[in-house]
């Protein structure tokens, strides 16, 4: 993977696992959790992948390649969930996980 | 650390992480799922740090006893939440959890 | 996945990440540290990926067969590399890798 | 904590766990690989708590302020070993261990 590459999937990935993790939070505390249960779950899956593809380009994997497929997937879904809900944390949780997801797949 | 001492304290770890992340898959599909947030977000929060604390053990960290120190409390503070609900995977969940705040207490 | 695989499952995959975990810490001791250079790297790439799965796992995660897939390559790669190595602790691990591999295979 | 800190602290975080990993990778490769092993394994330390607590601090965990008290002095060991050693690799991520150490000690 060239350089710049790198650094740019790596704040992209870290950018993903934020919005991720903070939508975890936020759905957690909406009036009506049980609708945010899939997001919820989501948000986990997909801020743990993104935290684990970060650290695994970062000491040169030979994995990268396979991690990301997973990866680009897992935010695929987790997108298309918080684009559902019309809560701010969902909808810019959602633009971060599309982003993530085309960024994994130059590299799958 | 003995080796005895250190074979059951990974079990112990890896019996609570268990629990506690079938706590919060269970949660998510209650039919009362707000009344549980507390509980998915504290079984998400000692989930990670029990494994973490296996991997951490297993390597022969030197770090053991200070994140077996924040592990006991975690362990203490979701037991303490699971145990306010009656649904099994809750009360299962407490019982893993105090067994383990009590083990890493004894080498934090 | 049923219940029983399951649980061997679980087994198999802390077995291996404890085992790729001593491994990597008995290794960093060796006298021919050089020599192991990628048995390490390949020790700290199997064990995270078994303990990642191990929570995908317990917490029914969606993308289970998926990481999975990636896991037993990885545990293979880890498996040839130890297995050129004397020592014990590569042996051991070895083993531990190459029946993570397999169990992996049955449900990626 | 201050939105603000709470930036500078995810940023301080990433950086450090992206040096530290990358200094892992390097070491593995350097000729003289036993006079890094402590790195080696300082550094996966280092890079493992970072990126948890990146997590731990972007999903709200209550418990950010004892982490992240761990995180310091290991961030300090790492630094004092990374330090020792005249590779760039070392010097870059002692530096950015340093500074990690710091930011982790204000929300300790």
């Amino acid at each position: 993977m060239a350089h710049q590459q790198y650094q740019e999937l790596l704040e992209t990935l870290h950018e993903c696992m934020e919005e991720c993790n903070h939508c975890f939070d936020a759905c957690l505390k909406e009036d009506d959790v049980k609708m945010m249960a899939e997001c919820i779950r989501l948000d986990r899956e997909c801020a743990d992948i993104c935290s684990y593809l970060e650290q695994a380009i970062s000491r040169n994997s030979p994995y990268v390649s396979e991690l990301a497929s997973v990866c680009a997937k897992i935010c695929e879904d987790c997108g298309n969930e918080c684009k559902k809900h019309d809560h701010d944390h969902c909808q810019k949780c959602a633009d971060a996980c599309f982003k993530c997801a085309e960024a994994c797949k130059k590299v799958a």
